[in-house]
């Protein structure tokens, strides 16, 4: 799918400065998810302890990761993935695996978002992994969060989609209706999360997913934490405020954009006039 | 056991005022819990949506209301269980059971406690069921929490017994380090529950609990909660802060004494020469 790049822009404050200086190349979504992950596996250096993310972009990731191991090009690097399914995925390209009990410190985490705010903060776990991804993430020096540009929202839960949330199937009904009054004034609406069979999704963890919809932002985001995780049944939530170090964006190529990045109440421009933008909480600017 | 009430009493600033009129009688621990119970069980009206508790003084209630049923002194009551383990005594005392999907409101509640604190804060969990019976509490109007005298502590966490933590098995390790961690200036030491069989102790809902103990107090209890709720990993925690709206407590015979009760940041004085008393949040004393 190619990205509606221009609608994202516009709600993005985006500004088309000039026309592109080469008609533009039109590159599928899976092609920016790729493009992201590979420049964030060119922070990886051998012997790190290395978090391995879940989902469609980081499993771009690990694929690089697993290819640049048998190239010998690097050596010595531990995986602590974030699902099952990454832990398949990495048994599979041969990349050696431990745990958070025996490494509690973690290099690096490489991972994808499901939508990246102008603070850094994230929503994760469409995919279903959002707790282990939290431990792991949490437990990392540096985090490198991986999105093609459809990820960025001006406030988490502005894209419409699902923010989810890991709640214990005991009552769940009974949980998901205090996550909904909670955030009425947003507009919530709360719904199970069901597998392709249109049974109710279960995680890694033996539980279950409530996925919120929300109308409006729902304002101070460590607050909402706070009240979500207040809730006897919820287990985690899939917002990640201020954990990512750093988010690397792949863009559609021929268009110019601001993007506003407001970190510690500090505010500045980040631009990009090419392939690949990476926002760092540095504030740091990388062009590619 | 007969109750170590002078030792108790003595960390409970209480004074001896003058003798007993008459030879105390000494009452077992569970004949305290007994009393309690029962006590508790004349808030019960027929037609109520009834929690259930768990753990060794909540079933002497649940026996109690199942014998008031088939006297027909109580009618038309649903229970809702607060484990599994109390679901199958309720089922085999003829008891009507529910739950909170389908009663999401509850009229009362009786449950123990392991221990109780001058705000009417309780440690929970030592039995293992905390999540379900915070899920349940913090759905009553009222919470009548009952326990011996043995259960009054100064500060949570002050009979240097375990407050539990329900963790997700994944890395419970890394969890458990967490926990004792953020607790180092109160000396706590982490330690993962095991049952009979020296195996992990799993919950109702499949988790492990991680019991910290220690030394010193906490601190400001919500602040505690909150960072104890953001560890990811930490399903929920044994603190019920602000549920119980009353507390009955079976005592030793033949004491006076005097109990701090600080809710509200008001202090009174509560007063027992009897085998019973009555805290209550609305700062009434029952003389029984």
């Amino acid at each position: 799918m190619a990205v509606a790049w221009s609608e994202k822009a516009s709600s993005m404050e985006a500004l088309s400065l000039s026309p592109p200086m080469s008609p533009p190349v039109i590159l599928t979504q899976d092609e920016l998810k790729k493009i992201a992950a590979y420049k964030a596996v060119e922070f990886v250096e051998s012997g790190m302890v290395l978090g391995l993310g879940t989902g469609s972009t980081a499993k771009h990731a690990v694929d690089r990761i697993g290819e640049l191991l048998r190239q010998g090009k690097l050596t010595n690097i531990i995986g602590i993935p974030t699902s099952k399914k990454t832990q398949e995925q990495a048994i599979s390209l041969g990349i050696p695996l431990s745990d958070l009990d025996s490494h509690p410190t973690i290099d690096m985490a490489i991972d994808g978002a499901d939508e990246v705010d102008p603070h850094l903060n994230l929503v994760k776990g469409r995919g279903g992994s959002l707790l282990r991804e939290k431990m792991v993430e949490g437990a990392c020096k540096k985090f490198v969060c991986i999105v093609d540009e459809s990820k960025l929202v001006k406030y988490l839960g502005g894209s419409g989609l699902a923010m989810p949330v890991e709640v214990v199937p005991f009552c769940w009904k009974f949980t998901a209706k205090k996550l909904q009054n909670l955030f009425r004034d947003s507009g919530c609406v709360a719904k199970l999360r069901n597998d392709c069979k249109g049974e109710p999704f279960v995680t890694d963890n033996g539980n279950y997913i409530v996925d919120l919809y929300l109308k409006k932002d729902i304002g101070d985001l460590q607050v909402a934490s706070d009240a979500i995780l207040r809730i006897a049944g919820v287990v985690e939530h899939g917002m990640f405020l201020a954990m990512a170090t750093t988010v690397i964006v792949a863009a559609g190529n021929g268009f110019f954009f601001f993007w506003h990045l407001l970190i510690d109440d500090k505010s500045c421009l980040v631009f990009s006039s090419f392939v690949i933008f990476v926002l760092d909480t540095n504030l740091r600017e990388e062009k590619i």
